[in-house]
């Protein structure tokens, strides 16, 4: 499937000189959500996994549409603040200034998802945080690699991508 | 399904006073997440539905596994400036101040979803903005309804329910 064919190019959004990849014609088209949560996990064992592990916000969506295609459940790392205790947080650098995510404290398998790979801070923070909370992390994937903004190297993992740039 | 034994009641989070329900041992249990899915939509003819639109961001949750239960798309109900042209805006009135939601332009039926359901006001301005940006809203659904919090009456829609406390 020709999923960039679903992904529109929006010249100088968010702001001036960026090239927002926007992925609603994607996300409306239900043959295409169905390929990318099967093509997801092409490389994955999933009787290693026990929850996909969603970034806030958009990585919500294709974790949640994972859980429901392949009968996982479903675990929030969300900004911070908005979780109630027990929690780990984790802080890490963006371009100008920090940001903070947070997971509840817990056990088992995770796959951790997001919908776009950029400069990789923050899936590095989602990561080392799944340990810290007390998770495996079993594998990592994102929908869109924009490989151009990413040298860095994972620590222990792979990140699996359907799409790249 | 006994559903509100998945949910954890937190006293005093976000703050003092406020009784938090916590939903992450539900969402971290695929048949719960698969009883949601299925029983959400029971009083909805799905032939007529579109898109499944969940509002930022623990609504995207449900709205994208309903998604992947039952063949359909996904549209996002953005915090506004967050999205790409063409949108629309709308802004409400919250206890304290004000917010704003913001949908892509488009056409179709839609059944918005959101994981708790308060004073209402957040929900009313999804309903009103999906008519604003194209869109005709087929249901509205909330897993949970704090039913005490919301005497409003919603215009045209009821808005179903799974757990209300």
């Amino acid at each position: 499937m020709d999923l960039k064919s679903l992904i529109r190019d929006v010249p100088n959004f968010p702001q001036e000189g960026i090239l927002f990849r926007d992925m609603s014609p994607l996300l409306r088209n239900p043959e295409a959500l169905d390929f990318v949560s099967k093509n997801l996990v092409q490389k994955v064992d999933l009787s290693k996994v026990d929850c996909f592990a969603g970034i806030e916000s958009r990585g919500f969506i294709l974790a949640a549409h994972l859980a429901a295609t392949h009968k996982k459940g479903f675990l929030p790392i969300r900004k911070a603040g908005k979780l109630p205790p027990p929690t780990k947080r984790i802080s890490y650098a963006l371009e100008y200034g920090q940001a903070e995510i947070e997971l509840p404290l817990g056990q088992g398998n995770i796959m951790i998802v997001d919908d776009v790979l950029a400069t990789g801070g923050t899936l590095q923070a989602a990561i080392d945080l799944s340990y810290l909370a007390g998770y495996k992390v079993e594998s990592v994937a994102v929908l869109v690699n924009l490989t151009f903004l990413n040298k860095m190297k994972f620590k222990n993992e792979e990140v699996f991508s359907l799409v790249q740039y």
